[in-house]
């Protein structure tokens, strides 16, 4: 059974020394999508000539940028798969000598990027896009714990369906993330470039109506600095609506 | 502004040695709960003659079993409190020379835990009472890991919404819950006396009926073997309804 309401597909095409190459990806899934993927299939292929160990080494890239930035649940599935094949079929020159032309990879994240998004864009019951921003981490692992407590927390998800700017709900999670020694005099919280929360407490600028706004958007970023150190990390997630609790509690019938 | 709908209390009267004594507790909450406690307030009183250092030593182990057993969404609050008093007033012998008379011991913590179930009971939008049980595991750090993984599984909450035995989603978070070299062909997990995983699979027993008269009830408990150790946890929490997303997402209308 799926939850997918839509295809899911993207291509871009792309010139390296006035030769075109093409890259197309098609992707399945809406629900159970976290890290470590999900029940989600994705395959991208590209007429490129890649050798099979440069293949290896790139998908584990590209896959953590896309792939393994998103959730919808938190739930994870035992099936699923993203692969990546590289016909030969053109004649551009596609390896350099240290790997893979940064073009080529750019155009390659740039797909594997679309059919990340469009699957949360389809998670079941989203009605909003989320984008969550952590920076100022002392690792990408912390922002990515950060990060995913926010994404993960229910009260953050109704908040977010409710367009309701509860940015207390966010600093919440941020605090139950479970970082050591958390200062929270130095974390800054943003919903797209209006700052709520700033180094030392409330931004005294903030009003509940410019935070409105921003919620009233189908896509949304939240913007968390930690004030820890010099990683960041990005994720994209969807809110809690009653159409989640339908999809999964009457499914059968 | 607190989303509880009904007022919880719990008395105990136990005797030693002939001798009453009355331990009385009353607690408020019903979202964010999550160890560590919660949006959660308790106050238990009891007139037994307990010194401070005996009330100090005691309060951790009551909590550990009752109210830091309990979750609602995983999401927790910033202002919780739990607080034992001894009023000194009864005649009763509460102390032995290793610390309070077990007796006493059992009664406190039969208030304790009472409290935390009625919370859970009164949990934001619940039509279920879930008990989870596992056992089996390395350490009790273990156990609560997966505990806590199937308690907060929105797919697993969704379909005990649904009183639909789903037991491949409470599998499915047995084995994302972060246990290294988890041997899914030792896992049991049932769900009140029926089995329906056994050592090496599913049990040829089961049928669906068998595990949907179960959870037609409402209060079920999940029973969970690892074979791995010895140790073993037992927490309390509700299903997912729309109720929960209404309740956290129109809480201002």
């Amino acid at each position: 059974m799926t939850t997918d309401t839509v295809a899911k597909v993207a291509s871009a095409r792309i010139h390296i020394d006035g030769q075109a190459i093409r890259i197309t990806g098609m992707a399945k899934g809406s629900g159970m999508i976290h890290p470590d993927m999900a029940t989600m299939l994705a395959y991208v292929a590209t007429d490129a000539v890649i050798p099979q160990e440069a293949l290896d080494a790139l998908i584990p890239e590209l896959v953590a940028d896309s792939f393994n930035c998103i959730t919808v649940d938190g739930d994870t599935s035992t099936n699923d798969a993203c692969v990546l094949m590289a016909t030969g079929r053109g004649s551009a020159t596609a390896m350099q000598e240290d790997g893979v032309h940064p073009t080529l990879r750019e155009g390659l994240q740039a797909v594997f990027n679309s059919l990340a998004q469009q699957i949360i864009r389809d998670g079941e019951g989203a009605t909003k896009f989320i984008t969550i921003e952590v920076e100022g981490g002392e690792s990408v692992d912390a922002c990515r714990q950060v990060a995913f407590t926010i994404a993960h927390s229910p009260l953050v998800k109704t908040a977010f369906f409710a367009s309701d700017p509860n940015w207390g709900r966010i600093l919440a999670a941020i605090g139950r993330a479970g970082l050591p020694n958390l200062d929270i005099a130095r974390i800054v919280i943003s919903l797209d470039d209006v700052t709520i929360v700033r180094e030392g407490g409330r931004n005294p600028g903030y009003t509940e109506e410019a935070g409105a706004r921003v919620m009233a958007q189908g896509d949304i970023t939240i913007g968390v600095r930690l004030g820890r150190g010099e990683c960041s990390c990005r994720i994209w997630t969807t809110d809690l609506s009653y159409d989640y609790v339908k999809i999964n509690a009457e499914y059968r019938t």
